[in-house]
């Protein structure tokens, strides 16, 4: 069986758990207490030795790392992952948007203003492009639904579950979304698919 | 034809352009002034919303942006992008690794000591976190590297280009890689392939 390596709060794990969830993969959930340095152990560091979650330990008993990498995996021949070459290429793109522009930003602004008690200077100087950063990422997002249901061929995939995890805790990074109406239209066709679970939901 | 707009020091534009002559693909360059913000005009917005190159405009007149979604859609089902689903997991993996926890580390401490004239106290302030992430990034490699030729199932692929690119002019950042004698073995098993192109390289 799989085995996910995961911290419950983290937009980038529940990205495996949405895909298992809508692929009705069994697995193990193993936590490890992020702020408590379990994933810098030298036996977590044989896993991932990145020192992160999520990490999977897949059927043969070797590790996967990377959100993006783990999902693919996961996905790959299953409809949440498109067959045409295009199709892939632009599932990655948003996929890479999501890692490079989106979540340094959000993720980050979240996870400084809603775990940290207190930020150091260096975190109080970079907070507001972090701000202005994740606004940049959600104005791309918006003008790209502005006319789509969701991210590429019109149908749930990859792509969207990279983007949803993060962009629907933004308000826990003190994002305003209310002048978003895209991204709220798609984060409820988001939720609504079959099999969807929570970020709190522990199978 | 593909178009490639590009900038020549951008270790994201060389990584399109290391898969192109790699496979002798055609195309055509447009050389994009990013210091000048020719990526940020209203017609350029139209080809990549994020304003950044690399894009590359495909043969349907679609654009195509994010240098890892590049690669793979021009290497799709090419010798340099693995058949194997645990192998592609891993190529993935190594390249979002690349554009999460080394370019922001390695390209930026480049970028910053390189080309810019002078650093804003909140880039002064940063720069040691960018040069500790970045020798935390290249010690995962070497650890990677010690026992192996190549990073995925020890054959040139994509995961060797994404990181080859920032990790070869590394030294720009004012990183000393003498004590990495894996990265540096591998770094000239790479520009020994068939077919290799200098950064610099105009077709």
């Amino acid at each position: 069986m799989l085995t996910l390596y995961d911290y419950m709060d983290s937009g980038n794990g529940y990205k495996c758990r949405l895909v298992l969830a809508n692929l009705g993969i069994p697995f193990k959930l193993v936590l490890c207490d992020i702020l408590k340095g379990e994933t810098r152990t030298p036996e977590f560091l044989k896993r991932n030795p990145n020192g992160r979650i999520p990490t999977l330990q897949i059927e043969d008993g070797s590790h996967l790392f990377e959100s993006g990498a783990i999902i693919w995996y996961l996905a790959d021949g299953t409809p949440l992952a498109p067959k045409d070459r295009k199709a892939r290429a632009e599932t990655l793109q948003w996929m890479f948007f999501e890692q490079y522009s989106h979540e340094p930003y959000i993720a980050v602004a979240r996870f400084w203003k809603h775990y940290l008690p207190k930020l150091t200077p260096l975190q109080e100087m970079d907070l507001p492009n972090r701000i202005k950063g994740g606004y940049a990422a959600l104005d791309i997002m918006e003008k790209h639904l502005t006319a789509r249901q969701f991210f590429v061929d019109e149908r749930y995939g990859l792509a969207d579950i990279a983007l949803y995890a993060y962009t629907h805790v933004a308000h826990e990074g003190e994002f305003d979304l209310s002048k978003y109406p895209g991204i709220n239209a798609w984060m409820k066709r988001v939720a609504a698919q079959p099999r969807h679970v929570t970020i709190s939901h522990r199978n």
